[in-house]
């Protein structure tokens, strides 16, 4: 029994959202896993946008609960880090314990994007600690993105994997998310 | 027996983490609320950066695994959505069917913030959705953040408060904090 994916990531703001979701349902069916795509049903009409948005919140959420694991796209969006809706998503599969890969279409890792957005005005406090212009700490522990992410990856034995985009693709190329694939269709083999 | 709440957001990266640590786990006492925060424990030395961040994450997890709750500090943090760490532990919480609350201390929404990161230039799509002159689509479901954020707490039962701190204090202010504090408070007292 092949292993049910769940496939996070701003896909869904994209203006080709349709295509690109399809594309990467497409691919996660040709390594052999069950994809589970948010965009993949329609939403009821309801009656405010808040009561939407709590409707899709509803969806997305059992989605996640009858996944096996999580392929993250952590490529950051709209600031330094990934997608909000994405960072809360993988939380919430690694708090059930679910397989969780994530990738990102930047190289740059945490420490180098941050440096790069305070323009390299950045210190050393008293204890060593990096810090920007506005006395915030920079985190610097080897990672692509805040620790909690893909320490929450890599302590369930997922990989964050990195790959350099071209900037016009960023949220497109499909690289990294088909390296997670054969990962995730591997981890399938060992436990089914 | 008071509930045990994990206090989550981007104060570990202030100039002033420890103060302002010190100010929340004393206010989440006063409101008769058992503390726990990242940053109360001190992580032994580790070989590489990585696998500090790997220490630093088991231990937030396990700070979360016993509490009963969490107010995460969703206030925009580097970028237009909140600190992707917290967005992450708020996520994992709702897995784990905790009380979630939140806050944030800019007052405008998701939707505001968006239109101002384009500086205005947005339009409405064929369907009706709005979006930047990049085509990426902007979320306006009348929500302060991401709607996984704001409908995993408020589909729980929690509440997002909403305050406008001056500028800067976007980071210290406990206002809404201390709202969320009495509000989880009244919730341990109902189920006592």
């Amino acid at each position: 029994m092949s292993l049910k994916v769940y496939l996070a990531g701003p896909e869904v703001f994209l203006a080709n959202a349709r295509e690109q979701l399809d594309r990467k349902i497409a691919l996660t069916r040709a390594a052999g896993l069950q994809p589970i795509a948010p965009g993949d049903l329609s939403i009821p009409p309801q009656p405010t946008q808040r009561e939407l948005g709590h409707a899709i919140s509803a969806i997305d959420e059992s989605m996640m609960d009858r996944a096996d694991a999580i392929i993250a796209n952590l490529t950051p969006y709209h600031g330094l880090s990934a997608d909000s809706g994405t960072c809360f998503e993988l939380g919430y599969m690694c708090a059930q314990g679910k397989i969780a890969y994530g990738y990102t279409n930047v190289a740059a890792d945490m420490r180098t994007r941050s440096v790069a957005l305070y323009g390299n005005d950045v210190h050393r406090d008293a204890s060593g600690r990096l810090r920007g212009p506005d006395g915030l700490m920079i985190e610097d522990v080897d990672m692509a993105d805040n620790l909690m992410l893909q320490g929450g990856i890599e302590r369930r034995g997922g990989r964050l994997i990195i790959h350099d985009a071209a900037p016009e693709a960023r949220y497109t190329d499909t690289t990294a998310f088909e390296i997670c694939l054969r990962l995730v269709a591997e981890r399938g083999a060992l436990v089914s």
